[in-house]
C-alpha cells in the first residue's frame, strides 16, 4: 500500500485562502494548457482519500472530475448525493483503519487529498509520497498545508519540474531509514 | 537597489526550530562540501540587513561568518562587540527608511536575512529577490519564514537547482505588474 499527497500550495504554504478561495491558484496563466502531470499521477493511483471539507468544495464544482473511486473521511456526514453512489463512500475512521480497510479491499495506491486529512495521515507518519506543486505568490494567510507533528519527518527528493508560468512541482519520497 | 532573501526552509517553511535550533539543516548530508551557491550569491551583494534576534544567532557561532557590511535592525540593541566595530551597524529604523539611508550611502544590493526582518519588508512589498532552499524533512513546527500579508505578492520564477543531497534551491523574482 502506497499514499501520495499530490498538491499545489502558494510560496508561503497555503493550499487555500481561510474560506476556502483559490482564485490565486486558478488566476494562473497555463497558455499551453498544461496540467502538470495530473492525469499521469491519476493514473497510477486507484483510489483517492479526502475530508468531508474538500469532499463539499469539489460538489461545488460544476461536475465531478474524479474517475477513480473517492473515499471521504467523515464523522457527521450520512450520505452523498445520488449521482455519485457508487462513486464515493463515506468512512468514519482513523487513518490507519482507512488504510487497513483499502488494503483488505484490494486498493494499492492511494491519494491523499485535502488539507485536514493530510495533516492528520502526516501525523500517523502515513504518508509515503509528497508531490507538491509551488505556485509562485505569496498570499499571506490560508489553509496551509502543513501543521503540527510529533516528530520530524525525512524525505528524500526524486526530482523537480518546472513550468514556463513559474511553477515548480517537487516529488518526494518517505526516508524511513 | 535591489533587496534579497537568500534562506533555506523546512518543506514545511520553517527556517529554525521555535528555540532558534536549526540541528536538522546542520545535519543534512553533504558528501561533496556543496555551498549551495552560497559564495556566488554573496560576491553579487553589498551589504546584509538582518534582525537582532538573526544577530544575536550568529553571535554564537564560533567566528563572524560575514565578509559584507551588516547592518543590524534593532530598537533596543545600544552597542556591538568590539570585534565587529567598523564591520556591524546599528540601525534603529523601518523597513523603507534602511533602504533609503542605504541608498545614499551608495549600497545597490541588499541580502535581507531573519524572519521577522524579511517578514518586515515583504509587509512593505520591499523585496525583490527571494532565493530559497528546500530541506526534504517536515519539522512541524519552529521559526516561519513567511507571515501575514496585506495584499498577495506574485513572483516571477527564474530558476530551480537542485542538489543530490535533496536540497532544491529556487530564485524568484518580484512580478509588479
Amino acid at each position: 500500500m502506497k499514499t501520495i499527497v499530490y498538491i499545489a500550495t502558494s510560496l508561503d504554504g497555503f493550499i487555500a485562502r481561510k474560506d476556502g478561495n483559490i482564485d490565486w491558484m486558478i488566476n494562473i496563466e497555463n497558455p499551453t494548457n498544461d496540467d502538470y502531470g495530473y492525469a499521469e499521477f491519476i493514473n497510477t493511483i486507484d483510489a483517492i482519500v479526502m475530508g468531508r471539507g474538500t469532499f463539499e468544495k469539489v460538489l461545488t464544482f460544476s461536475s465531478w472530475p474524479y474517475a477513480k473511486r473517492v473515499f471521504v473521511l467523515s464523522t457527521t456526514r450520512k450520505s452523498v448525493p445520488n449521482s455519485l453512489k457508487g462513486k464515493v463512500s463515506l468512512l468514519s475512521m482513523t487513518p490507519r483503519e482507512v488504510l487497513s480497510f483499502l488494503t483488505k479491499d484490494g486498493y494499492s495506491s492511494i491519494y491523499v487529498d485535502g488539507g485536514r486529512t493530510i495533516q492528520s495521515f502526516l501525523r500517523d507518519d502515513l504518508i509515503d509520497e509528497l508531490i507538491v506543486t509551488k505556485i509562485p505568490m505569496l498570499i499571506g494567510s490560508g489553509i496551509p498545508l502543513f501543521s503540527d507533528l510529533a516528530h520530524d519527518l525525512s524525505f528524500n527528493h526524486i526530482e523537480t519540474r518546472t513550468y514556463p508560468n513559474g511553477l515548480v512541482k517537487s516529488h518526494y519520497t518517505r526516508n524511513r531509514n
